[in-house]
Order: structure tokens, then sequence, then C-alpha cells
């Protein structure tokens, strides 16, 4: 039941072989998603052990050069592999135009679909779903359209507390109903509200990319009670008026949504080239909220599958 | 006096962290030429010590992504720099007008202009020229078209021979003459033949990359004499028929394209990734063409100038 994101990129500045420009993987039970995909991420993929084929899905954040231009080459790659199964593929327009456009130029021919949904990047809607999980698109503010994206566990059946099959001698169809959260009328006509009967098996996890843009309290809004956090924090506190005019964020900006979103744990990222010492930034970022980590290139990050337990 | 190449990427597999798509670049008296642009060359720059900003010049043999994937970001990057210098770009169609799509859709303003000339891959012509050198055209016969690039240092200015002047009392005028080339006649009528009072300070060096294509006698004649030729192999002698239906050469055809051409020198890679152990092909080149390296990543490849003596 793992649930975790591995960073193999997230730089702002010049990509050097030790610095690669953004793209995260979470992976969601063994399904993999790919967030932004800058240059040298097929070959970041692989460093990490992670097969760009086992790639369910990607999401792109805004059409700056440094959060896609490793696309064409992975999409390329997937062919050579012999891709069969779609991709879906979320991001801003006009990027299926241009995938499409480059791919014509170069007389690349796929050999599988590329699923393309133009994301508006003013609305927080569910643009992905399966059995397990669903996507979400957060509002982001920059330069141009940029979204971000928030993947939640959906909630798990419940579960039927034992004492109370006990105590009440539920049948099949009685578990079966209160399983669907149903409540459940007794024989002799006793009504038992579905609380009194279930519990969660567990809490479902959730992860929030946020990259680019300036503070926003809305964002806190939509991602309230994720726990993890990616927010970008490309400037320290002191250069807030660089952050606003540049349409980014400083680092206590960052800490202060997830202060209000509630989040568990905050990653910080995409940080000027300007600083060497990037470590004053998860710093100042601590002073807000103190549960602050740098997402260090090559690092996983794993949110534990907590089971509940019936309250008795 | 640098005359040197260094090979940045030479993959034609899947690119790992170690392991690039085609980028070589020439260093010609610190003047610096990059040929073919695999993603990540930007970084494979700076990891081997080349900065971005002094690239001269940069020459695409084809239009095929593990070729140019990298030159998008690299673009973006000396735009990011602030560059202002103009830069040369030769390419075949229509890679200007997909350069300026791509720009135009990610609404990227560059701060320096593109010089695009669109390369005639039928043709072998001048398409660059300065001081100290030029380059050329190499008609190759790929899937799709392409041009390889011969690299040339200018033929120098004569030096005088020391007894010439003496013997003849030539003045400074019939000095500068004869470093032009031309013949001198000396006051008593004789006629001297340039011939018997010049020589050549240093042999000029060259350069010639030749990726991807078959194999072609028109190849070598183009060629002829150069110092170092750089020919892709994809496959083993083994598979001559596979090669040929996909255009690309075998190891023994390199050889061959080496050996007609009287190269002092051959380069091979673009191999296939079906080749774990990729000594045995340049076992297997070195039968037909001794002097045969592969195009290892990061090494770098130098001719030193050979000082010429007048024959006494």
């Amino acid at each position: 039941m793992t649930f975790e994101v591995t960073i193999l990129g997230n730089s702002s500045a010049r990509p050097t072989a030790n610095k690669h420009h953004a793209a995260h993987v979470l992976n969601v039970r063994e399904q993999f998603f790919l967030i932004d995909c800058g240059e040298g991420t097929q070959a970041q993929l692989m460093r990490y052990g992670i097969a760009p084929a086992r790639i369910r899905a990607i999401f792109i954040s805004h059409l700056h050069g440094d959060h896609l231009y490793g696309l064409f080459p992975l999409l390329s790659t997937l062919n050579l592999l012999g891709r069969k199964t779609p991709l879906p593929l979320f991001a801003p327009e006009p990027l299926g135009e241009l995938l499409a456009n480059v791919f014509r130029r170069l007389e690349t021919e796929l050999s599988y679909e590329i699923q393309y949904t133009p994301v508006d990047t003013r609305k927080n809607c569910k643009i992905f779903e399966n059995k397990t999980m669903e996507v979400w698109t957060i509002p982001l503010r920059h330069r141009v359209p940029a979204a971000g994206y928030l993947f939640r566990e959906k909630e798990p059946e419940l579960n039927v507390r034992k004492t109370a099959i006990e105590t009440y001698g539920l049948g099949v169809v009685q578990i079966v109903a209160a399983k669907r959260g149903e409540a459940i009328t007794l024989p002799d006509g006793r009504l038992l509200p579905n609380e009194a009967l279930t519990y969660r098996p567990y809490a479902p996890r959730s992860y929030a990319y946020c990259s680019d843009t300036l503070y926003s309290a809305k964002v806190a809004r939509i991602v309230q009670g994720v726990d993890l956090l990616y927010h970008e924090a490309t400037y320290a506190m002191a250069e807030k008026a660089l952050a606003r005019q540049r349409g980014h964020s400083t680092t206590l900006q960052a800490a202060k949504v997830a202060s209000m979103a509630g989040a568990d744990k905050l990653l910080i990222g995409h940080f000027s080239s300007r600083y060497k010492d990037e470590s004053l930034l998860e710093t100042e970022a601590r002073t807000l909220f103190p549960n602050t980590f740098i997402a260090c290139e090559g690092k996983t990050f794993s949110i534990p599958l907590k089971r509940l337990q019936p309250e008795e």
C-alpha cells in the first residue's frame, strides 16, 4: 500500500549533471504518476529505478521549458519501447497542439495514443479517477496559466465492527449495507446509525504539488488537510518583492500555505540559483512551519498507511 | 592552437545518467562548435567544463529527436544567461520553423538572434567560414535528410625561407608577395617559382562528423585526407542487412570509409543497445582500420599542430 513521491529534479537554475529541472514521481500502490517533466527526466527515472514504461499518466503544471522539455524525448522513448497502452496527459493549452506539431515535423509516429486533456487552470475540479484514487486541479497564480495537482486516495469501504455483528446478530445483507455506509433497522424496530456499526479501516492519503505560483490563500483552502504538500519557495523571505514580480513564492509564503492548510509535512524547492546554502531556506520556512523539508533530488518521501481501530 | 573534439554523448540507445544522446563539441583555437544536441547536452557541457555561453555556432545533422531534443533547453538557457551575440545554427529544414513554433507557443522571447541557415543535405558545400576555419556539408544517406559536417582549418599564410631571403636578397615587397604564394622575378630577370621560396608553417587540421548514415563511398571522397573522422557504426558487421534497412552503418563500413578516405584516425559510436561489450565493435573495425577508437562519452580527442620545416 505504497504512497510516496520521489523527487527527480527540483531546480529552477541551470541544470547540471546533479541538478535537474522539475519532475516528481508519485507512486500510489505501484501506479506511477509523473508530475512535470524537465530536461533529463527519462534518465532520472532510470537512475532512481523507475521504468519509464510504468508511467500511468503525466501531469504538467505550466508551459515553461524547465517544466516540460523532457517530455518530447520521454514520449519518444516510450515509442521506442513499443508502448501500446494509451497515456493520459494533463496540461494547460496549447501543449497538445505543440506536441502534435513537434512530432509531425520530426515525422515521429507514436505506437500509442496520447490522451491529452487540456487543463482549465482557473478551476478546482477532478480530472482523473480510478478505483483507488483521484486527481484534482489547483488554480495557481504564475506568469502563464498554471495548475497544481492534488492526488487523493479514495475513501476506503467501511469496516464493520466485530462487536456490532455479535451484539446485534447482523446477517450478510445487513453487513454489506453497513459497509456501504447505510443505517440498519433491526427486526425489533431499533434503528442503528451507521457510525455505531462501522469504522474507517485507514485514513486516505494525499499529496499536493504546487509549482510555480505566487502565494495564494485559495491554494491553502483547496489542499486543506493534505498529508504532504510540495510548494515552491523560489526565494528567501527577504526577496518577497522580487518573488511577487516574478510570480513566485518565498519560504515563508510556502510555510504559511502549509500552516493554513493544516498540512502534515511541507516540501519546498525550485530555489533560485542565488542561494548557495539551501539549508537556510529550510530553516526560514521552519520558523513558521516546523515540519518542512527540502525536496532534495533523489529523495523519496513516503506516507505510511495509518490503520485505524474501531472506538469501542 | 587547440584542435580537439569532446564527446558529450554518443548513444543511440535510451539515455541514462551516464549515457547521453549525440553531441560533440569541437574546439578550434578556443572557438567552440556544437555538433548535434541530444537531451541533456547543456548539463554535459557543464560536466566537462565547457561554458554554454562560449558556443560559437551549432550544427545539427538531421531531425531525429536523439540528435536535437537538447536544443530547445540549451537555447533557453542561453537566453537566461542574457546572450546577446547572434548564434548561427545550421540544420536541415524545417528546424527553423519548428524552433520558432515551440518558442512562440511557450512565449519564449530570446535575448539573442538565432541565425538559422537551412542545410541542403544533397550538396557538398561551404556553409561557414571565418579567419581560421571553414565548415563544409557532407551529404549522408539516412531515413530522413541528413548532413555530416567537415571542419577544416584554413591554409596558413606561407613562411618565406630564411635561406631564400639571404640568397636572393629579397626586400619587404617581394617577401609579402611570396607569402601570398606569388612567384618572384629578380632584377636580373630570373623567375623564382614560389615553391623555391616558401614552405607551409603547419598542416591545417580537420575533423569530420558523419552520423547517421548508410555506407557511402561519396562520403569517403569528400573527407579525403581528414585527420579525425567520426563515423557512426550502429551495428556489428553481422547485422549488415539490418543496418541497411534502418539507414545505418556497420563497424566494417565505417572502417572502409576511413580507409578509403586515408583518414588518420577513426572514431566510431552511436552503437545499438544490443551490444553489451562495445570493445568488440572496436576490435571489429580495427581489423580493417587499425587506428580506430570508440568515441567514449567524456573523452577528448586532440589533433596536435604539426609544425613543418622548410626542405633545404
